[in-house]
């Protein structure tokens, strides 16, 4: 593969992917419909395995790589989604992988990143540096680093959600005006266009960040890489990349229309509606784009429109905030 | 139709609801399956149109009235899932209906009924009868009256989920052991079995119900129809019919396996594990079937077991219950 991925490399991971990945339903409601004016379609990716797309990326890499390579391990460091995509990932194919994981992680990630057969190398956020840690790892061991979203064979995987949502879209009969999809470092985001355009080059792809942490949208306005000031504080744990990455951004400034942002209150109200009207369990970072939707920034009257919910791992009290807040009746 | 459904009615029901019901996915989850020690596979139903599988059965009658009688309008009675389901097919097809609901009901119901276009009827619980007002009603109009599971086009409109889920384990080269549903009347459990055993003849189908609601189990064991002591009282308002119907009986008889029966501690408990680790959002009579599954009461172990999840419809309230309860450490 070049290292400017194209929609046949799309292609390509989703036959790698075939019976790995679940193919997530795209689902609509007529209620939201007709309160939007529109068509609005969610690609369910909170129904993947692991809870989360980063299973296709991570399956995508892990499988791209030399058997002598696999043989020798991967490694990465991630306390979410990434890490136990990536462990599952190994789980699947037979290779052996090492997360380098904070030790203050949530118990249930680093429980459910153990499950998939993964050696968990705990770190602490204040003294370590989780990469040197990493290639001091892949140094002795001889493990490839397999990064959350900077890699063509990363976000040629996630592509493959496009990929399928456009496939499935057109299945029904319908022309995609615009799909968004949530963006950190734009793995997803990128990926999804190509997958996207692939199969209906006229419909605009659009990432979606929490306010304050919006480096892409910023980036793709100014035409350089811009950061967040903040590296924590937004509701979007999954979702705190602080700038575009080398392989991502220029994909982006080719593939994406103006990026969308969203605020954490606008985030919580999108996890309700996901639970109210699609009955699914969207985390705060897998909901921004359905937010962007729902709330008119990503305009959905008079068109046709594809949301992807890209995780549900959220825990039981973040679920019961969404769930309790004050909102007009129904 | 003959009187005596068979596996070919599904399969013309299916043909009916062809893009109009959901292909409801079938997922399954590593880790629970490494904790039961089996394959354990879940219909989410809960993501069908309406949020639960009413639409099949409801869109699957009116599609099979003559266009004479669809004319005339339809009537039906019910606080729930099937009032919106009916709502619903009454809107796809061009159907007037007319919704006999009581005046207490939540007004969410109410209002997502009226929403796809039915006229609603409210009754007082304690003073009226809603069979009078409902029978009334098609007298003076000319109505058809849907019934909620005791008629062939409901329960074979129901059996398309059987024939589904058998179909997408087919395809995954899965022969399944067993499959449950859950069970109120019996229109989706026979339904389902005639839809399973049509692709599937060995494996055993289950119907479940909530303790003290568990009618169904108890007439299979002393071969006459035995009815319920109470009408209300399980946190399960889905699974409340007293006694089997005289079309689903018979059928059950021939195709169930022994019923399945659950408290609603084993209902909650499911409804957190479908939150956690299958990301969907399950109402408590929905997750009887997998209540079943995750208490060994329908043995997952060394087997390949598939559980009908038949619907979302939950206020807040209960689903935060569901989550906020003790529980071990994951």
């Amino acid at each position: 593969m070049s290292s400017l991925p194209t929609f046949a490399d799309v292609q390509a991971a989703a036959r790698r992917l075939e019976g790995v990945a679940v193919r997530t339903p795209l689902l609509e409601n007529a209620r939201v419909n007709d309160r939007l004016g529109g068509r609005l379609f969610v690609k369910a990716e909170c129904l993947q395995r692991t809870g989360s797309f980063k299973i296709r990326g991570a399956y995508n890499f892990l499988a791209s790589m030399t058997e002598a390579d696999r043989r020798k391990g991967a490694v990465g460091w991630s306390s979410g989604n990434h890490a136990q995509g990536l462990a599952e990932a190994g789980r699947l194919l037979g290779v052996r992988t090492t997360i380098v994981m904070p030790a203050d992680a949530p118990a249930l990630k680093v429980a459910n990143t153990r499950a998939s057969g993964a050696e968990i190398v705990l770190y602490d956020r204040v003294k370590d540096s989780r990469e040197e840690i990493g290639l001091g790892i892949a140094r002795k061991t001889g493990a490839t680093v397999v990064p959350p979203y900077d890699h063509p064979w990363i976000l040629t995987g996630q592509g493959t959600a496009g990929l399928e949502l456009a496939e499935q879209a057109k299945a029904l009969g319908v022309t995609l005006d615009a799909v968004a999809a949530p963006c950190s470092g734009g793995g997803l985001s990128t990926g999804v266009a190509l997958g996207v355009k692939g199969v209906s080059p006229g419909t605009s792809v659009h990432a979606g960040e929490p306010a304050g942490f919006d480096d892409l949208a910023r980036s793709l306005k100014s035409g350089r890489k811009e950061s967040n000031e903040k590296l924590s504080g937004s509701i979007c744990d999954a979702l705190l990349a602080p700038t575009p990455g080398d392989v991502t951004f220029p994909l982006a400034q080719t593939l994406l229309g103006p990026g969308l942002v969203v605020t954490d209150e606008e985030v919580l109200d999108a996890m309700e509606v996901a639970f109210r009207e699609f009955k699914l369990v969207v985390e705060p970072g897998g909901a921004v784009a359905l937010a962007a939707a729902l709330t008119g920034k990503l305009p959905v009257a008079g068109r046709a429109v594809a949301v992807v919910c890209s995780g549900g791992n959220v825990d039981h009290a973040t679920f019961i905030r969404a769930l309790s807040r004050e909102r007009p009746a129904a």
